[in-house]
């Protein structure tokens, strides 16, 4: 395993697409040689720029995501798009019709394209993200976007990953937008409106920078308001500077470096917990701990009742 | 802090709500007590029926719960509402204006509504609902309606604890919608097109009947498409015989049998994995995990050599 890890490491690394998506298959579904991807590539990550676009479905974030693909390609640098949709947890994959917009840029050498499914990450969609986009950070690539559909916890947690994240709107997508958010609008650090040639862009300007004021106060950085039109174009290069300033501020601030500790924090104790729960089962044995859920399905033994008795027993 | 849960206990399964309200904080903030209480209560439990509702906003979701609170009051049993909104990570709780519209039930004294706040469960907030739903159902509560604004992975998991779980959509929402629709559609058991007087209900039923051909085929149940107008309360009764129907059939085929031995078993490990870190940290000391976490965010160790070498020493 290590010898056929180490040789396709160096593909990717040397810029063949087939060996990266390899790669990152394996580490996407935890497949043997993982571990050995992970700790081969760690030394090399945190180099690249990794931007996070995020936002309600009919946004136009892919075609946001194309424009920003091709800008950052000017400068020469390997291109990544990883796009996640935690909103399809089922089916396996994305399910966005949106993708196919991005063909075009997938023909170009510079440019990798991976959708995540979304089903099947035992350890969470977002500490997968994290490792996929740790992969491509230490195989050399530049810039890394990650795109999540959507305005949940989830999409949350995997937009963290980012150094800068963007918060893609519209206008005119009414209240019930409104409220999602109001949720969301607190991990941006630059807020879109994309589409800002349709009616209505000044308002939903006005109405992110009123509900701005009303947040929780940010030491040191106020998110910018940024007008975009994707299928133009225009503004790409607006969004292109806006994220330059935030890393600078970022890598200022302490920012930067208070978003690193988190993750590793974050992939520190999963590995703990999972490392924890694997070595309690070869010692008590995994049917000890079916046994267990079993009896509490039962409601012959409430969780806590059991779980003490397995640590005991450990 | 025994003796005084014994007591709020007693108090809560008498109908009082302010006890009841108190011994859920305990439980949502995993307070001192909170293992006592769901000790106490998990051999009542299990014999509510609890009825999920979920969907994207403005599908008149609260109306409809409130529909569905005046139905089952009917019937004299105590009726509760979890009104659950992971959208809004940050904000600390739920911001759905539509709550208000609940107001009017919860003078009933046989209603009991709650919001969950979605901050703060270091447990997942999937669990604390689960717990929540538990200790209501425990205490005396017939009918459990849980109520989640959104269509990710964490309204998925949140929705998971019900027995029938219904989608709620409406006529109109547009092709944005279509995607996410598609992803949440395999937890429903019952597809709701709600506000069906607006034109458009018929493309929007045709258009949910055709997605459920093309998902995965289950065993045993078709969800059925039931049509609702819940600012008229049209609809409500045929809901309703749908509920009754989906629970005869999980009864019959083991399907809920299926449901309680998962959440078991999530409850279980989950609880594991928190004893397992915890007693780690009593043999080697919390400052130990720090350490690590601070050498890999500095990339001086890769997270699995951390994590290998904590592990090794305790």
């Amino acid at each position: 395993v290590a010898v056929a890890t180490a040789d396709l490491l160096e593909r990717a690394r040397g810029g063949d697409k087939r060996a990266l998506a390899r790669v990152l298959t394996v580490v996407e579904n935890d497949e043997p040689g993982a571990a050995d991807v992970v700790r081969r590539t760690f030394p090399q990550a945190g180099r690249a720029l990794v931007v996070g676009v995020t936002g309600p479905p009919g946004g136009g974030k892919s075609t946001l995501v194309s424009r920003l693909v091709g800008a950052y390609r000017e400068s020469g640098q390997r291109v990544a798009v990883v796009a996640v949709d935690p909103s399809s947890p089922f089916t396996g994959g994305a399910i966005l019709g949106d993708r196919i917009r991005m063909q075009s840029r997938a023909l170009d050498e510079g440019v990798f394209i991976r959708s995540m499914a979304s089903r099947g990450h035992a350890g969470g969609l977002a500490r997968t993200t994290a490792r996929v986009v740790s992969v491509l950070d230490a195989l050399g690539t530049g810039v890394v976007l990650v795109e999540t559909v959507g305005v949940g916890q989830e999409e949350v947690e995997v937009v963290r990953v980012a150094g800068t994240v963007a918060l893609v709107t519209v206008p005119g997508l009414g209240d019930d937008i409104q409220a999602i958010k109001a949720g969301v609008l607190e991990i941006a650090d630059i807020l879109v409106v994309n589409k800002s040639d349709r009616p209505g862009a000044d308002e939903t300007a006005r109405d992110l920078a009123q509900m701005l004021t009303l947040g929780t106060p940010r030491a040191g950085w106020k998110p910018p308001i940024v007008r975009t039109t994707a299928a133009t174009g225009d503004g790409t290069g607006d969004l292109v500077r806006a994220v330059e300033r935030h890393q600078a501020w970022a890598a200022e601030s302490g920012e930067r470096e208070r978003r690193r500790a988190d993750a590793a924090r974050i992939e520190v104790e999963a590995l703990l917990r999972d490392g924890l729960v694997r070595r309690l089962e070869r010692r008590i044995g995994g049917d000890r701990v079916r046994l267990a859920v079993a009896r509490v399905a039962a409601r012959e033994v409430d969780p806590y009742a059991a779980v003490e008795e397995l640590l005991r027993d450990a």
